[in-house]
């Protein structure tokens, strides 16, 4: 079995933003030379996720749009502890902060329009994503 | 380590659709000869789910009318593309797309009622689900 | 490889009770005995969830109530059978019911806020969560 992992570092410069990732995964993948095996992607920050989906303009604002509608910002006991953020912990919640891509034949296994992106919601500051691959 | 992939396909009848995969993973777990392992199971086109839960009919019309709730159907940036199916997206994103099931003893440890189901929020047409198994 | 799979039983006082389980996953990661893996943590029973985010008392009141409010008790089709917890039903689901940890240097990887929680939703009797490490 061999294990690879590495550290994605993102700074985002709006404080909500979608970063499509693929790529550098594709290229972490390819650094860990298995052939078979699972790639793990999960934000280690509590107020971001992990999303797959199209890398599509109007998409991508719709679903921020969505996001918003159904985790406002607003006025949350969580913000009795002086932060203002509580609402991106509630849309991490929402589209989930991790995934498990599929590695065959030494590549990512990804559908025809799948595409894997940071969702940032409560950025402007260094924010990790964890990516582990298991193999062989 | 063994690895075993598979790739379901499905082109649902309904344009909405459940349907209990929970067999067929079965199948694909026994062929893959593994002992000890994890079975990921992930829909490889973005308008589509996999939903782990209640086979029961009730409860199915209960989540895809609370879907439709939460992510209706109706305008959206995306359409602009000519597109029409924006919700599918959000629908896909809120069920989340994959899961990784156990397996202990050479089968899937499933909880009591738990039931796996390929989630169709866009379908009459050929679509693609993902079942890799890793273990030994 | 090795595998290592164990399982946390909880009878919640409460019929809505967040349990933050991340020193109990800690333990069974450190009797796996596994340097570099993955940690697979799922809710057996399809009333519960898994949720990685913040112990903070605040947060967590934001959290359910903001799951009531999207997924909210009432009248559902699934009730015709007798059952009283569709509502739990759906609160999994937006929540998502797994979560997999990596594992780096023979400890959880996780981030600086990461904590795990058992999230009950339909509480007061005997449930079961599935933890499995696979890894090297």
């Amino acid at each position: 079995m061999r294990a690879h992992t590495e550290y994605l570092w993102f700074t985002t410069r709006a404080r909500r933003e979608l970063v499509n990732i693929t790529e550098r995964l594709a290229e972490i993948v390819a650094a860990a030379k298995v052939s078979e095996g699972f790639c793990l992607v999960s934000a280690m920050h509590i107020t971001a996720a992990i999303w797959v989906n199209d890398e599509e303009s109007g998409l991508k604002h719709d679903v921020m749009e969505w996001l918003e509608h159904l985790a406002p910002a607003g006025d949350y006991r969580h913000h009795r502890t002086g932060e203002d953020n509580a609402d991106a912990h509630l849309k991490r919640t929402l589209m989930h902060h991790q995934v498990v891509l599929p590695i065959t034949n030494g590549a990512l296994d990804l559908g025809p329009w799948e595409q894997v992106f940071y969702a940032e919601f409560d950025g402007r500051r260094k924010k990790r994503v964890v990516v582990k691959v298991l193999g062989e």
